[in-house]
């Protein structure tokens, strides 16, 4: 196969959507960084082209002249993710493929309880839409506002009612995808079961859009409850903190949709930086807890059930102290106050982020084990311990000793903290990436971590379905 | 390579796993049709051996001494597969893997809500082990005293719970699996989150051991509700049964744990052959359905939820009369009859059996369309219709008019039926096989209802992970 001169895709793919939506650096007063920018500001690529297909048929075609030119192809939904797996590299060569102009919802099935949706439509119009049709649509997390669920796709993203919902994985049903042959894959079955071979759907879901590009998703919907309640409360330890969750699990059954927690020091750095929030309970405690409960019969119901729980908590010395919020305003205010951590912690300075998994049996130990292991290595780091303890997810971060510049800080001791903190995840058969996926920012570290023939197999899929290696090329697994 | 002659394998197998633990049809008084012969007595092969090895590492040798030799293997865990899967075929060369001495419960997690078992346990095993710690797991199906949970996993298999937790997928966190090249795969996870590339476990689940064997497992537990209680409902059409579907999720919520529907014939079947069950409400209705609501407070609470549920449902019209069993011996009799559906079927006669799935919404039109079709194609044909309805999940088996032979019907019949309900299944976007899998039996129906970029991405995971083609050859997808 001989590459195309560059221009000449280019020309190409105009020709597929239309001038106007290819986008190059050539073009008057053209500003690629949005495309071309990561979310954290890590890293700036150059693309050859940004292309923002209409439709299905257009993303083959796109697929298949990059094919034939040979030009690597990176899938873009809101660009909000967390890893570096979005956006082009700097080799001006790779053709971004934004997927925002897909973005209708084609169907809702209420008998079904299904959402069929194209991938570039953003989590919150998605959540809406189910809504305004009478149902929920569970995911949630920071970015619904701009991310879209073919990234969530993508990436398998978690969030905050995964104790009850699973990750974006368990909610759906089935997918459409261009593979890397151009070709379209018809899997947007609505079913509940389907034995007829094997698992692509879940083989597209978390691989990033290294494997084919999700153009289109079925859904599942759930009973709106009739009721959501939230509770905070003080845990004297970590250990109590998952005794708790044992007894919500078996108290509140499936109606427990989210368990987060958060330790003294991230609490007291919302206190100190957004004093209006009125963080309950933290001075006294080394750990705090949030819990909701979701009802399908009704308010005094959950109410009553979340009060028979806290007392039993605190009978039982899992939880010292606790409030349950009066209305949804006050439930709103806990929540966000579980959501301004990250940036009360931005606020502080800037931080080594961790978005770790372990079973939560062995949580408590874990951070007692690596808070002491750090303190000893990096003297006078300060633990911002928090994240959704419901599945074993643990957003752990180290900040700054008191004092030290947080640039000098990540310069000097990024590295180091990070191979701290990974083997002790290694050590206690956790994963080093629980809900933001591998990228360009990790790729290098799953050969020290993962298992060595979960590894080979990945390849091996990676070379069967992408033979010319043109799915964004570099992130999840390094083919050479 | 060179193919090693048999009588040298056989030698290394015997070092390998101990001569107790290889059978040949060379052996003294030798009866190999337990693992030769197919549940349903369609397929009877004939095996070079079987080799029963005690653990990971002897699997592994296994596999290496058979990819050597050039010899094929076919996984096999209780035989209770309904497609043709886990049986060698006639040739004698291929080697059967019988997984059923590796049955240990390695570990309970009850924090975690986690249970590690080898893959040749018994599911009934595994559900006792699970309760006796205090929790739920709730696969459960009709073959629960012999299947193992590896052949679940390996099936994908569906069951009567699943419309609350789902089939095995939903319930496994994670595999211990040798690969095509004896390799071991640690991948046994405890963890809810783990975005560190491609989704290996779900793309070994349901792959009828064509691509890996899976030796362990970790599974999720749930806690037991506090009650369980089984109601029995005449609805007047299979449209009134979606809707009361529609409505339970609705009142119940994830207290729904199971929601079957069977049409009057299939009851008149149960009726005839077994009077000493008393099949309720079936004489006066065309359809009925058995219910399931399991609580987590209390056996009162559940009453009221389930009352309050059927008083609104006779209200709406879509159930036309409805009891709630009083006790355990009560609601077991409910299920029981609804099991027994299978076993009149075959005091009736031999019968053409489906399993299919179709969305929910579609069912009534789907099953009136058909029903008419097959009345019009094949006159006098009696329709079983019964399942799984809360999945979209029927057993849609056509069984032979009044006074036919069977055996003369299936004789002259089955092609031709089975083409015209999987044609049907096709036009209304369902599956051909929606629990059961595809092993033999479908592997040459697959390229006609599946989509052909699915096809084609399936044959290249194969080539890719199993080169050699050593793994259950010509199940699931044939790779010429």
């Amino acid at each position: 196969m001989t590459d195309l001169p560059s221009h000449d895709l280019i020309a190409q793919l105009r020709q597929i959507c239309g001038a106007a939506h290819v986008l190059t650096h050539d073009d008057p007063g053209a500003d690629l960084s949005p495309w071309e920018q990561d979310w954290r500001k890590r890293v700036r690529g150059h693309a050859l082209a940004v292309v923002r297909p209409a439709n299905t048929p257009e993303v083959a075609a796109v697929v298949k002249a990059c094919a034939a030119a040979g030009a690597s192809i990176v899938p873009q939904g809101g660009n909000t993710g967390l890893v570096v797996g979005g956006v082009p590299d700097n080799s001006g060569t790779q053709i971004v493929l934004s997927m925002t102009r897909m973005n209708a919802v084609r169907a809702i099935d209420p008998a079904n309880l299904t959402i069929t949706v194209e991938a570039g439509c953003v989590l919150q119009n998605l959540q809406a839409a189910a809504e305004n049709a009478g149902f929920l649509f569970p995911l949630s997390l920071g970015a619904e506002g701009s991310c879209t669920i073919g990234g969530n796709l993508g990436t398998n993203a978690g969030g905050t009612q995964v104790v009850r919902y699973g990750n974006t994985r368990e909610l759906c049903l089935g997918l459409e995808v261009v593979n890397a042959q151009g070709e379209v894959w018809n899997g947007l079955t609505g079913l509940r079961k389907d034995n007829t071979g094997y698992d692509l759907r879940n083989l597209m879901i978390g691989s990033e859009g290294t494997l084919g590009i999700i153009t289109a998703a079925t859904m599942k919907l759930y009973p709106l409850p009739a009721a959501q309640l939230t509770a905070w409360a003080a845990v004297p330890s970590m250990q109590a903190a998952v005794d708790l969750l044992g007894l919500a699990h078996q108290r509140l059954g499936p109606g427990l949709t989210g368990f987060e927690v958060m330790n003294q020091f991230a609490l007291g750095l919302v206190d100190k930086h957004y004093p209006q929030l009125r963080v309950p309970l933290w001075q006294d405690t080394p750990w705090c807890v949030l819990l909701e409960n979701s009802d399908s019969e009704n308010e005094a119901h959950a109410r009553a059930q979340f009060e028979a729980l806290l007392e039993a908590a605190l009978e039982a010395g899992c939880v010292s102290d606790a409030v349950v919020a009066e209305n949804l305003t006050q439930a709103r205010g806990l929540w966000h106050i579980r959501e301004s951590i990250t940036l009360a912690q931005a606020e502080e300075g800037l931080n080594i982020k961790h978005d770790i998994s372990i079973p939560v049996s062995r949580i408590p130990a874990f951070v007692a084990e690596t808070d002491a292991l750090l303190a000893r290595e990096v003297p006078g780091v300060r633990m911002v311990d928090f994240g959704h303890l419901g599945d074993g997810n643990l957003h752990y971060n180290v900040q700054a000793p008191e004092g030290v510049d947080g640039q000098v800080f990540l310069r000097d001791n990024e590295e180091r903290v990070n191979t701290l903190v990974f083997e002790q995840v290694a050590r206690y058969d956790g994963s080093i990436s629980a809900e933001h996926g591998v990228g360009e920012l990790k790729v290098g570290k799953l050969p020290l971590y993962k298992d060595p023939t979960a590894l080979a197999m990945m390849r091996a899929v990676k070379k069967a379905l992408d033979p010319q290696n043109l799915l964004n090329p570099g992130r999840v697994i390094n083919c050479p």
